[in-house]
């Protein structure tokens, strides 16, 4: 479904404010679910967290949240003891408008590292904050949290009883702390415990958010926190983790096609690895190599940079190179090469598509995991090159 | 010193040909020790090690190595049976011409994976090696050895006594050695047991060419041998690590420096890590991260990825943000920001340098690591993704 169509599930609304920190347009959104809501978050691991993640970890321990605010262009990182008030400050404003406490806030902040935010210009925005006034929809949130990012990106799905999971993100480099942090809003109207949303979201993220790679470099600020109102009634929590991961698979796609400078979705898949772990490590080494990103990008079929990739995971003792297979889309390239006219034909229409799988089969065991990113370009070199502080 | 003006060490020489991989120019290389000659070399650990690197480790195994004959623009990896006899065949010629046994000769090879060697061509060409035709400089290897390199790359110190250690190296992408295609020749007339070489080799690739990395991908194919004719006599093994250091080093700056693409020499030093080997993966993750390396190349004095790249070693659990500190040049940036004029212009003047070195302190003991990298530039995503396989 296209994001501008998107509507939130029962429950949930929000409103976006300008704060004059994006040229035009709103930078502040706040998503507001009623009482009753249940809530579970994954954060960053980034050692260099920024006070939103700590301050929302907090919070999120003591009260389920009932409220998200994003602010963009700002990542209040890097900002000492006034960064950690801020971010507090920033709770307490949107509880005080929302009849909340600040521990049923979350908060989160994308954009320059190192620069305080500008308070009176924020106090100010949130003023217009009010419960009668939350008419933004899913596209609208998903706008005001853009960085260099070039689309909204959003995601739903309908579950089986009627309750639907709506999803949106941002992020373009799923780590470029100056300006690309990437944050996930879930929202769903099905009922459900904290302790089956929380292991939902965990086990969505693993093969989802958590298996993309837009340049290897983990920002300080990734958030993804989801919101339950249960205005649908309960679900079974099998079918709502399946119809979660498809939500955040969807938005993983999209996070990874417009990653930064991109042009190509790029899909790893890995099989036949002695578990999924190890094929997960691999498939990383194949879709972070730059060698593989600029040939993808180049639309050049060179097999010889993915058994490079496989080969430099050199802790990996039991990949034997003679076992080792290598595809392009459906195509064989490794150990046999793809020579026929034909086949040389449907290669090229393989590489030049804007999606391009590769998938690589070990011969070791059952192991499966599949990884997303995109292909390195001039475009992301000068998006972060050209980028001053 | 230039390369150019390079000469071999007392009793070590070689000889250059073209077998029409190249255009224009010689692509085989085959530098020869004397009778008495002592060795060490260590190879890549890729599990995709290409049958140069396994014959050679093979026979440095079974005899000290009296030759090394390297083909450039070709791989010969990924080539199966028929390139694990091609490289054996490769070694019997040059033993043949040169009086040798196959075991003596020591077989390198660099280019594009998964083509087989025109055989025909190489033995014609290896048909003019003859002991008395052996007239080639270290530069002329070091030429024959180019792939995508833009400069022969050459070093050479003196030792206190008399001897000297010149080496020679190519190697532009495919870039994090573990030991890019890299490929590195040194040389010396003292006179060393085999034992003590490996030491001195080993001891002096561990700071120099295994602090390397231009793009993340280690290569196939990497190779570094030290060869000692002994003509120039014995000599303390201390003061030879150190001076085979010193060449290593030049030879890695050499290396990072025309790192594909690269407009600037990135150095990183971590200090204050726990230990060396924290130092050294810290130092990996900011020499590595493509946001710092656009930010080298942009000349952008962007600390704030310099410290994401710091906090994203999720396992690093004793770096404290707070006991972080960060420089650019000798000039503190983080967490005291330079901001007066004059620290803002020097700022300019060390970012816009050719060379720009990255120092982190983590405040936790006395760990120390160099490492040497290069800029992220659309020459290096240019000339891969229009590098045809």
């Amino acid at each position: 479904m296209d994001v501008e169509d998107l509507i939130w599930p029962h429950g949930i609304a929000a409103q976006t404010m300008a704060a004059g920190l994006r040229e035009g347009g709103d930078d502040i959104s706040v998503v507001v679910a009623p009482p009753g809501t249940t809530s579970a978050a994954v954060f960053t691991r980034s050692r260099f967290a920024g006070p939103s993640v700590t301050l929302s970890r907090r919070h999120l321990a003591a009260a389920p949240a009932r409220a998200v605010v994003t602010v963009a262009k700002n990542a209040n990182v890097a900002t000492g003891s006034q960064g950690t008030e801020h971010a507090a400050e920033l709770a307490r404003l949107v509880a005080g408008r929302l009849g909340l406490t600040a521990e049923q806030v979350l908060v989160a902040s994308t954009g320059v590292i190192g620069r305080p935010y500008p308070m009176p210009r924020l106090r100010s925005a949130l003023a217009a904050l009010a419960p009668d006034a939350l008419s933004a929809g899913p596209a609208d949130v998903a706008r005001a949290m853009m960085t260099t990012d070039t689309v909204p990106k959003g995601a739903s799905v309908a579950l089986p009883g009627g309750a639907h999971i709506v999803g949106v993100a941002k992020g373009v480099g799923m780590m470029e702390p100056d300006m690309a942090t990437m944050l996930v809003w879930l929202t769903t109207d099905a009922a459900l415990g904290a302790a089956a949303l929380d292991r939902s979201l965990r086990q969505a993220v693993a093969s989802t958010f958590n298996s993309l790679s837009i340049d290897t470099d983990t920002s300080t600020s990734d958030s993804c926190a989801l919101l339950a109102s249960g205005a649908a009634g309960g679900v079974d929590e099998a079918a709502f983790t399946a119809a979660l991961t498809e939500v955040c698979l969807d938005l993983t796609r999209q996070l990874a096609r417009d990653g930064e400078g991109a042009e190509k979705l790029l899909v790893v898949r890995v099989t036949g690895a002695r578990d999924d772990a190890q094929a997960k490590r691999i498939a990383k080494a194949v879709v972070n190599s730059p060698l593989v990103k600029t040939a993808v990008h180049g639309a050049d079929p060179n097999w010889g940079r993915v058994v490079m990739a496989v080969g430099k995971c050199s802790d990996e003792t039991d990949v034997e190179p003679q076992r080792v297979r290598v595809r392009f889309g459906e195509l064989g390239v490794y150990p046999e090469v793809a020579a026929a006219p034909a086949e040389l034909t449907r290669l090229r229409d393989i590489m030049g598509a804007d999606e391009v799988e590769i998938g690589v089969e070990l011969g070791i065991a059952d192991g499966d995991w599949t990884v997303y990113g995109c292909d390195l370009t001039c475009g992301y070199v000068r998006v972060n090159a050209d980028y001053t502080t």
